[in-house]
């Protein structure tokens, strides 16, 4: 091809994308419309069935409240005015009518957010008309439908109050390539409000995902307030106004169910574990022990004494209080970055081991099989971080779902066990890297996975690279992104995480490739552009909302689709 | 040295860190004080000479308010209840008084702050008596005071409302090692608005920087409104709603200046110029050419006409508009990355030079020789990019300041040419880089000034690497930090300049080394230490007074000085 040719055809593709829909992540299939339609000043969303649950009725009462509050003009040269021709003779739509499909049981969103995760509908269909019927959303459940409104609340246009899409005639049938779509939170590295945390459950909404793993509690502090072991958190916690009480957790787990999201709390055990040893310092092996590199991946040292039978007792107890408080049906004992020379060197561990007559890996395996147990006994799905398995060789339950994390190569050697995973590969969707070291003295350090993932390395991703055909049913999600707080808190949390996250979210959503089947990178340049122009209108619909997402260009780029291209 | 001797000097350092005050910038000398002393309720800052200038009053009362409205406590374990045993019996403080050394005039410290740079005095003392006395800050200018204030300021924490520092009995005796001392603000690749622009004046002002470099148009938009040109902004402006005003310009022009800060206005010319071209299309070679890449460093592609007489015209009256409308002794012509090209190509161009009988190399010459005699002519030092004079060989006028910027090598060859410059290296001070590339279509793409920017990188700079001696004098600023907005906008402006501008205004403050002679990094690894417990403080001081400024470590470890260090 030459290079005339090519270009030119990027001058027809940027046309096209000034002309479709930027929704965000893109509809499994979708025929554009291609007309405008203004809403009506009347317009109101009704519920086509009875006694629908409340959570349902609020959902459109927030999507009413977003639409008509929206200030987000299109990005194109003129933003609203461009359009001010297009509508003045637009028909105007009246009513979105949300139906169930015959025979569907009438179910709150937070009701079906909370089964099994294999056992839930999110599949919608949604049409705009260019007459003045009504538009329509129908699904096989309350989470379908919530899932619709998602994707209605994306196709509006704020011009001098006037709210208006072009995609009259639209036809949309969406549906999850994978049912979990994860955002990994550390609150214990340094704490977040409880409003950050309300905040970021919406825009994870906005962008359909599905599951929020919360990494409450680590080594450097103990947020969480747990019913049967209070004093975890009153001496582990950074502070007393640094604790998510029972009453926050009940709140925020409610907050997220109610918007489709499910919580699964990781537990992180038997390393990153030190804080416990505030209240529990007799459970706690190698606690501050120094150097801390000997003995964990950062500091401050120290492990749950594994070996101990108070530890065990301890275990179980603390997993069931938690569980307990959790409506939730996965639920993570994490054990991540184990460290040997910890217990080696830990004297209390050798006598019990001595005394007990087993090795370290039969306690690290009794460990992990009691937590497994407790999760298991509470009807809950257990997860497990990979190098456990993989590393440490440790038998899980066999319906455990593996969070592989190290690198996306591991993928591979988690479904030849057979076992389910999530992707959350630290060299492609680690939020946190490529800031340099937090450690002092480290002057000329580069954080431990280094570079800096940019959104389209995350868009990059794909959740089938070296696995068999037979293998891809294990793939539970295409993953989960994680933000690491070591060098973040509540003042960066939105621009380190956003647009980023709706990146991976559009893999989450729409799976090895994108809907018409071509690869969402690579060879193939113009799906890159593609996505560009579709995020950066996310992006800005994300700070319209409220959300204080990173520009992913300057605006004369952003107005401009394909103008900014590396060969344009 | 045995690990084991290190790591105990590493102990001591650490208690040592955990005693001596906070303060960032460090002060050039001080010996600190060693008894804690309680703000009283009725305290008040007196001034102690006649007809005290009306900006300096305001800046007591702001730092009265912030002494009192401060819930900052103290990074140490148990915060501000590890101080309140110290606190019993503590004394207490009634006043500050500002008095001015003998002789000085009485000036306002806008007035100050507009001197010609060299002739400033920012130099203070500061005494924290251990009696009932009252503390004092003495200089030789309201200037002077004011740093005093800012430092002043730093010395108190918080505890359930009791303010108190530990520093009863500090002298300090302070001054800058550099005059110049900035940063530099990209508004025209993204906008900020007026109220972002004066919150960063008010941080910078925090930490003793003087110079606002504001490069405020580009070939992205045109948002300054220019009094002979106001068709510029009107039509090169992303909105009517994303113009500086000329109010908007008094406005931040007033309160920079207020509070020590001189304001630079960088009109880049004659690349980075495209947007001039939305309403003076004339005047613009290559405009919006492609591929961009062949005609300008990114998209979109134009240059001024340099062998116009209209474009001459044009410059002499742009400059002079411009020049009018600000106090301040500096101006900047920029002048970086113009493209050979964009005019070879540009029929207009080429009969332009047939017609004079020059080449472009003299055109080049021309336009700087008038936009320099325009600054010139209102009194004012010319500021010019390094390529216009390492790359282009341009003739500049003698006082000409160079700002150094593709990298910290070039600094030595502007001084073979005699001319003072100021230090804003891309591979030390570069803010924008590391995330990723922000054309489309480059999936792997890299930022140009990879990697990331640590503040350790920042803070390890050393102003006068390869100079001889003689040639420090050429240094007017140790420098200068930029911020690129290609992939940075309101959402993200505190998260990606704090605390790393901190870092660099103490290398900019105390230049190259720490005020006891050591250097500041490298070898001796103890420096890192103490500076970033005290930056950690700085940080957290800065999110108290509301600005996003992002966490360098886990609050585990900025509790716990040294206890995060690389082998602790």
């Amino acid at each position: 091809m030459s290079p005339h040719f090519l270009w030119s055809g990027l001058v027809i593709l940027s046309i096209l994308v000034c002309q479709v829909s930027a929704l965000w992540p893109i509809p499994r299939t979708m025929s554009p419309g291609n007309s405008p339609v203004k809403l009506s000043s009347e317009f109101d969303i009704q519920i086509r069935f009875a006694n629908p649950p409340a959570d349902l009725r609020a959902a459109i009462s927030r999507t009413k409240s977003s639409l008509f509050s929206g200030k987000f003009e299109r990005l194109v040269l003129g933003r609203g005015s461009a359009d001010a021709d297009l509508l003045k003779d637009a028909r105007t739509l009246v009513s979105l009518e949300l139906s169930l499909a015959a025979g569907s049981p009438v179910r709150s969103i937070a009701e079906e957010t909370n089964q099994p995760i294999e056992a839930k509908s999110e599949s919608y269909s949604l049409s705009i008309p260019e007459n003045n019927a009504s538009a329509t959303i129908s699904a096989n459940s309350s989470l379908g439908l919530f899932r619709g409104l998602a994707t209605f609340e994306q196709l509006w246009y704020d011009y001098e109050g006037t709210k208006y899409t072009l995609e009259g005639g639209a036809d949309i049938n969406d549906g999850p390539a994978f049912p979990y779509r994860g955002f990994s939170f550390d609150t214990a590295r340094n704490f977040y409000p409880v409003s950050d945390i309300l905040r970021t459950l919406d825009a994870m909404s906005w962008v359909k995902l599905s599951v929020l793993y919360w990494h409450i509690i680590d080594s450097q502090s103990f947020p969480l307030q747990v019913a049967a072991f209070p004093e975890l958190s009153a001496k582990g916690a950074y502070s007393a106004s640094e604790i998510y009480t029972q009453d926050d957790v009940r709140r925020i787990v409610q907050y997220a169910n109610e918007r489709g999201i499910d919580i699964i709390m990781e537990l992180d055990s038997p390393g990153h574990t030190t804080a416990i040893g505030a209240a529990h310092p007799e459970l706690i092996a190698c606690a501050s022990k120094s150097p801390w590199s000997k003995y964990a991946s950062e500091p401050p040292a120290g492990q749950l004494r594994i070996a101990s039978p108070n530890t065990l007792a301890f275990a179980k107890t603390f997993f069931d209080s938690v569980a307990t408080a959790l409506p939730g049906t996965m639920m993570s004992s994490g054990g991540d970055e184990v460290n040997l020379p910890c217990w080696e060197e830990d004297g209390e561990t050798q006598a019990d081991l001595t005394q007990r007559n087993i090795t370290i890996a039969d306690a690290l395996n009794q460990f992990v099989e009691t937590v497994q147990g407790v999760i298991a006994a509470h009807g809950k799905t257990p997860f497990i971080k990979s190098d456990m398995v993989l590393t440490h060789n440790v038998p899980v339950l066999n319906d455990t779902v593996v969070v592989v994390w190290q690198t996306s190569e591991d993928a591979a050697a988690v479904a030849e066990r057979n076992l389910r995973f999530i992707h959350q590969p630290s060299n492609y969707f680690y939020l946190d890297c490529g800031a340099g070291d937090w450690l002092g003295n480290n002057i000329a350090g580069n954080s431990w996975c280094d570079p800096f993932k940019t959104w389209q390395r995350a868009y990059s991703f794909d959740p089938f690279a070296n696995l068999t055909v037979e293998q891809h049913q294990l793939v539970l999600g295409a993953g989960q992104m994680p933000l690491w707080s070591e060098q973040s808190s509540p003042e960066n949390l939105d621009s380190i995480v956003w647009p980023r996250l709706a990146a991976a979210a559009e893999v989450f959503w729409t799976g090895a490739t994108l809907p018409d089947g071509t690869k969402r990178v690579g060879e193939n340049a113009t799906s890159g552009t593609h996505a560009l122009a579709r995020l950066n209108e996310l992006r800005y619909r994300l700070v319209d909302r409220g959300i204080q997402a990173i520009a992913l260009q300057p605006k004369w780029c952003v107005l401009r689709p394909g103008e900014c291209d590396l060969d344009s």
